[in-house]
């Protein structure tokens, strides 16, 4: 297979979601991250091994990413991941803001082998006082002065 | 303030956000984590200076916690956000699986200072095809078979 197509970087993707299998780190997922034709970091699921339930592998491949690049953006990237990322990992991708994503399985496959993507997919659009893990908005005045505090700042770096 | 209110825990979690402005570590957002009426974690949002875009204060807090207690997840814990959280980090609470969220600043506050959180929101709710982060399909089959030897596996760790 030619190296440098989105059909190699995705069955890199899926490859080290095999593995992970085989290893027991974690569950059947994989991530890569593309910068200019090249591999530039990889991720798996090291969920139950790190005990760390962020530890996705598309969060622990923006985070490598991230840290090879020195930077908190991954302008111009694309990530490949060997299944549709979960809320968590979509909003961390909007927080890295790749140029583009790739990925292999659904999330209803992943809730078809037992994983939450869809249960949380669904929470998500409830509203926050009717989830299933119960929520209450105490304090906001209290918070909005913090806000205020950072609207005040004159050298912060914004993202 | 007694100590063992969530008002009190509120008032951490805010006080660690106002003095992350002070600092200039991050974003204006602390969170803290409390198990049987003690705080066991704090977390606050450290993107720009650690160049992670995951380094949210609630998912700064949850690897600090789960960290501390050996476990991927947060069983009979309480959070508290000085914001509601992003949906990234409304995704890892449900992965972490508290038994409570409250939050101050709404995601609201946080767009009106400038953050991404509702727009985040609104591309989750986006059909994957029509998101402005470009996203594509690819090699769905191959990706299931990661999905089928984790099925198959008989000593796999489930969460």
């Amino acid at each position: 297979m030619n190296q440098n197509t989105k059909e190699f970087f995705m069955s890199e993707a899926i490859r080290l979601a095999k593995e992970n299998v085989i290893t027991g780190n974690g569950g059947p997922f994989g991530a890569v991250i593309v910068k200019n034709g090249e591999i530039i970091a990889t991720g798996v699921n090291s969920v139950t091994s790190s005990n760390d339930p962020t530890a996705h592998a598309e969060v622990s491949a923006i985070r490598n990413a991230c840290k090879k690049l020195n930077s908190f953006q991954l302008d111009s990237c694309e990530i490949y991941s060997s299944c549709e990322p979960c809320p968590m990992c979509l909003g961390a991708i909007y927080w890295a803001r790749p140029q583009k994503l790739y990925f292999a399985c659904t999330k209803t496959d992943a809730a078809n082998i037992g994983f939450d993507d869809s249960f949380i997919y669904e929470e998500i659009n409830t509203g926050f006082d009717k989830r299933k893990i119960q929520s209450e908005n105490i304090f906001r005045e209290e918070g909005l002065e913090a806000f205020q505090e950072w609207k005040a700042k004159d050298d912060k770096i914004e993202y």
